[in-house]
């Protein structure tokens, strides 16, 4: 399977052993797509001329003339690991890989009375945009308001956020009367909800859902949700999440695409590609997790940024 | 509803006092589209975190958390009024902003025997090369050969041009044959045909035609219209038009959609989104209107830019 | 017929005596493309303002006012030649106009069993990665791997290339089984293949194929093709192909069109509109004629351009 990740295309491949094997997708000799080609064996073979790769990118394999084969022959691997139900990719330097910075999402691969649910959708928007949107679920009273608002009571309630080893927790928690998609009366009964999102560095998301009638703190209801953004490009995002309860998976999909997918790609179109700060936003109360979120993700860029000048001035 | 104009999203709306006013339509928070939000007791409600805005673009409304509202909080308000049937929006300083430059298009208010008719029509080309159209309307002989079209008699007529005070006025007078779609016998009577169309800054126009048999001043027939071109970007334009004669508007926008649109969109391609006269066009006899309109035009751009250097050194 | 050849927007059309005429297609008073107007009696219309223009190039005729013709008043005028069934149109200074250029094509006006037959496809690959394609033939043991591939015969064949007078070379000669396609037992006799590409300047190539049994040089088959790439823009290529056989045409353009133009496509946006050899390709033993071609190519290409810095400092 190709996938464009941070820009590049990338082919992505399951051993005859069941291992997962992620290279750069397009042929060193004259730019063909590998993914276009045939795989077998647990080997690539270029659609082109066919120069046969193994899983770790190197040729081993060359069908002309004398058979020689090239040193420079080979395309780019990437350490990858597959875990949760999700593959993930290190698209950085191999000697720095460090499957220890997966966010914990063992939730998900825990036994529950429902089935775990995954859902994929591609957003023409930077991932960065997908993150505020989940770090301000205040947006659920305006964007969903006739699905999973509750009628103003969580923008009104002021979210805490919490920064610690670049975690970052925002925690909602207000009395109100629950879900306007799930009121059956003209007064429904006083519900407490409590929502946590969690962030992990570079665009990992958990969202915890409780809720329980006012007093009645026996009967509460769980929920919890993985978001993972990975930019595509500048501007689009494979938008993957997981769900603990697979019967919620399609209205997930659905309240994203008909709502918060047009909302951010709108975005997306007015901001014409530049930088949030550069556009000078006016920040509000209720943008104090996506704000953290942008400023650790800031750090962590430029951190990575100067590494790389030390490592071409050593 | 939203309209683009000179590039920037604006959002115009109707009061309940029946009032027109014209914003930004980008939500200085995080860039959502207001045109996409509720428009409800004269206030716009963003649609991702629901401020408020009012007709003025400023902020009156702020759900979350404690409900404070940023000074900053606000979108561009327009200058806006509504005359001759026509929603005239000044996107300069507001300051600035004068009534007295909309010209004189009463003659579409004016009790007419026939009912005024008005048309829109989008067009991907520079407003200039749609004013160049119009301001020589020898092309009728060439683009509209078998209905507006004189046999040739338009364009060998000597127009004269005349610039007063920013308008530029040009006119055609010529005997002839008449118009060839109202021909209706081999050997037509000879007809008299005054044309004239006056230009007004920026790109309001008004083109007004008489017509009688040679020798029968007491039959004239009189058409007026009005034709005003909005820049939508540097390559597109709103083409509005005004007729005194609804019957006319059906017959207007099919020509000009299958004809004039069909030229101007192919010239602007083929000039690839460069200037005219970085070109280096030919000049003939009947460029003089669209010349002069181009200098005029020219010279008010440079002096507002230089005004505008000028704020700035002030 | 307009056609867009090196990025420039030409007008080919046929006179009343059956010469061939090419000339600039844009009108140098509006920018309005010549061949949406009339052409009658050797003589081009423009359609927007009425400008004649014979097959030189040159206005011939004025409507406006008085009639008078700008001097400037001439589109570009192109040296054009018909040979081989195909047109020859010179891009360059006239004055260095030399017919003696032109390829020998004479086998597709040689009398034949068969009919000649001809086919055009528009591809979206710079025509480089056209010639390169033919240049190495290896590519039919995987790219056409079902019919016109050898199983490898051709791939593993050392080609020979050679250079002479701005003419490149290459010849497989290689025992073998056929073409994969051809095969109708499950052990088909050896045959013996030649197959010899000759390419001239800047992208005409000729392909021969002979083939028998071997042992049996008496009952040799034998296909001749040109194959001819002219560039439309740096990222698209008119390719034009000529054989000697009318009924291998279908075969051949549908083979291209689902096989080598889909390869060829992904390869252009892989590259992205960069250069080969930017791109820092790895270069195996049959890329031996296309390299020669490129370089050869390069060669003219860079003693043109100085000679166009000659031109301009005498």
């Amino acid at each position: 399977m190709r996938r464009v990740l941070l820009g590049r295309p990338i082919l992505v491949l399951r051993s005859q052993s069941g291992d997962i094997a992620a290279m750069g997708d397009v042929c060193p000799h004259r730019f063909a797509s590998l993914s276009r080609g045939r795989f077998e064996d647990d080997i690539v073979e270029c659609p082109y001329h066919g120069l046969r790769f193994d899983l770790n990118g190197v040729c081993v394999y060359n069908p002309h003339g004398d058979g020689k084969i090239p040193e420079r022959a080979r395309v780019a691997s990437y350490p990858v690991i597959e875990r949760h139900g999700a593959i993930w990719i290190w698209p950085g330097r191999s000697e720095a890989a460090d499957e220890t910075l997966i966010p914990d999402l063992s939730f998900l691969d825990a036994p529950s009375p429902f089935q775990r649910g995954d859902g994929y959708l591609r957003t023409k928007a930077n991932y960065q945009l997908m993150s505020d949107n989940i770090m301000d679920l205040s947006h659920s009273d305006f964007v969903h308001r006739t699905t999973l608002g509750t009628d103003g009571a969580t923008a009104r309630a002021q979210a805490k956020t919490q920064l610690v080893d670049d975690i970052v927790t925002i925690e909602w928690s207000f009395d109100g009367k629950g879900l306007v998609m799930e009121r059956t009366t003209a007064n429904p009964p006083d519900i407490h909800t409590r929502i946590e999102v969690t962030w992990h560095v570079p665009s990992v998301m958990v969202i915890r859902v409780e809720s329980h009638p006012v007093g009645e703190e026996t009967t509460k209801r769980r929920t919890t949700a993985a978001h993972i953004m990975t930019p595509e490009t500048d501007q689009s995002t494979h938008y993957f999440f997981g769900i603990w309860n697979k019967d919620h998976v399609d209205f997930a999909r659905q309240i994203f695409e008909t709502e918060d997918g047009v909302m951010l790609e709108d975005i997306e179109r007015n901001m014409g590609g530049k930088d949030l700060w550069d556009l000078n936003p006016i920040v509000l109360s209720n943008d104090g997790g996506a704000v953290l979120v942008r400023r650790v993700l800031a750090r962590k860029i430029k951190r990575e940024q100067e590494g790389m000048i030390m490592d071409l001035a050593s």
